[in-house]
């Protein structure tokens, strides 16, 4: 089969490689991750070259049924997957990370449990959203059990700002700002219902940083009341940006959230299916398509800020 | 009446300065805690001299009941007051913070309902550390709602610590283990059911870091397992320490605690009285009584770290 293979730093090139041989999922659509990116500029020790990236696929199983992919396959017995919180089971491994290839391919092994049935009329592009807007999801979620959401700032609106900021709503937040410093990017959010997009942040109960880096982190404790929650998403780097003396007279709450986990998947897809997360309506202003064989020339494009589009999908 | 009156920066005296007119509460004891310490080596502008400070105190009201005094005053009305957060009303007023004069003198001034009654059969030494076990209670109680407690770890050994520990073991901790670098201090708690004194770090579920220094916020990030809870009580200062990527890959929740809702300073005093918190058991060791006379002499060797007691009180 055909794959986009990464053989170097910011080098892609469309291979024949080997098949999978079980579990198998034809790839519809596999969209583009911020750690994707980060991978292809070299800075992922975990993802040695050559390797095929890519871990949010909509695609078909091997009876034909129209399914997306949860990526994260896990142990299911280990205290973590036993108490609900299977996202951190030490045993957990991601599509597109040795020893599993990814998405960027004509077709991915994923077992059967991990895979939902994307009902008849739902676009499996939008389906393909699931894994980057369960993100989010997870975090708004963990964010609820601490406090009581109330204005809630979402700092990056890239997908997973965006899926944060559209769980917010989906979630009972009172109101929900995003600030994205890209003004193409932020044209694109502009229009979703319950959504402001803003230039500056302000001040809100919960905040979600899906940047994490010093300024994001700086701003989120600038921005964030008294008594409210921080969910730090980004990887973006460094470990500065905390003022832990506010934290404490203030009892702000800062946590990290890593992915999902499989519960958290299949109510972000439902929430798809069903409209909550309004991501079939506004599907022409949040996703742009592209044919795997352009694979080289759109990731240099994101590389470079010039893709406008909160999410860019490759179709093997 | 007569009061231990700071003037400046590392200076006390007593001094005869006007009774308090209403709410009267006499003062049999007034711990010294590691905040009236700030403010005596003239780091607290919240403090500013002329100033009586002290608020962890046993004594009796006019009717001659003896009570211990919970010193943060709320306005009862607002959002915070009104959802169980009421530490956090932006009209909080503490004993020994203007306009509230302190516990460091022979009265004080502390409506009703901010006296808890101490039973028949409790010494009053006993009752004075509510305060500031009550901090301890208030975060060992915030760490439960977000992961059960597991191994707990607390950095640091003086009152604040040793209440968490406490506290720790009485609301459930699987184990849990002291880090109080200060061999005679740490001499003080040995011995105490549940509680393990060590020199360094163990893996946590839960760790308190009840010094807040980068120092300890960097060991505290290097003991916390995946998924679990870091309590910052501390305000030793700084702003390093911190490892978001390990926070978020791992799903770590860092939160700042602030004094007690009224609620935990009524358990915590209640847990002192019916022995689930072992003061009474461990008087000896954890407290020494001195004369408010000689508080300048106190104040000293405390900045200076001559005294092994966890807490010190002062009797007027």
């Amino acid at each position: 089969m055909k794959a986009l293979v990464q053989t170097a730093p910011l080098s892609l090139e469309i291979r024949n490689v080997p098949a999978p041989e079980a579990d198998v999922v034809r790839v519809a659509f596999c969209g583009v991750c911020g750690s994707d990116m980060h991978a292809y500029a070299g800075h992922d020790p975990r993802r040695p070259t050559p390797i095929v990236l890519g871990h949010e696929i909509a695609g078909y199983d091997a009876a034909g049924r129209a399914v997306t992919v949860n990526p994260l396959a896990t142990c299911g017995t280990c205290a973590c997957c036993t108490s609900g919180r299977d996202n951190l089971c030490p045993e957990r491994k991601i599509l597109s990370m040795p020893p599993r290839p990814g998405g960027f391919a004509q077709a991915v092994s994923a077992p059967a449990r991990y895979c939902v049935p994307i009902p008849d009329g739902v676009p499996l592009e939008a389906a393909a959203l699931a894994e980057p807007l369960a993100c989010g999801w997870h975090a708004v979620r963990l964010a609820r059990r601490i406090a009581p959401l109330g204005h809630a700032l979402v700092l990056g609106g890239g997908a997973i700002g965006l899926g944060a900021a559209l769980a917010f709503v989906a979630q009972g937040a009172e109101a929900v700002t995003v600030v994205e410093p890209n003004a193409a990017r932020a044209d694109r959010l502009r229009g979703l219902d319950g959504i402001t997009v803003a230039d500056t942040p302000t001040a809100a109960e919960t905040v979600i940083d899906a940047v994490g880096i010093d300024a994001t982190r700086a701003a989120a404790f600038a921005a964030v009341r008294p008594g409210g929650v921080i969910a730090h998403i980004g990887l973006g780097g460094g470990t500065g940006g905390f003022d832990p003396r506010y934290a404490t007279l203030q009892e702000v709450t800062f946590f990290g959230t890593y992915t999902y986990t499989a519960e958290d998947f299949r109510e972000t897809a439902a929430a798809i299916f069903d409209g909550r997360l309004p991501i079939v309506r506004h599907l022409d202003a949040l996703v742009e398509l592209r044919p795997m064989i352009e694979g080289p020339a759109v990731l240099a494009a994101l590389a470079e800020g010039r893709i406008a589009a909160p999410k860019v999908l490759l179709m093997p």
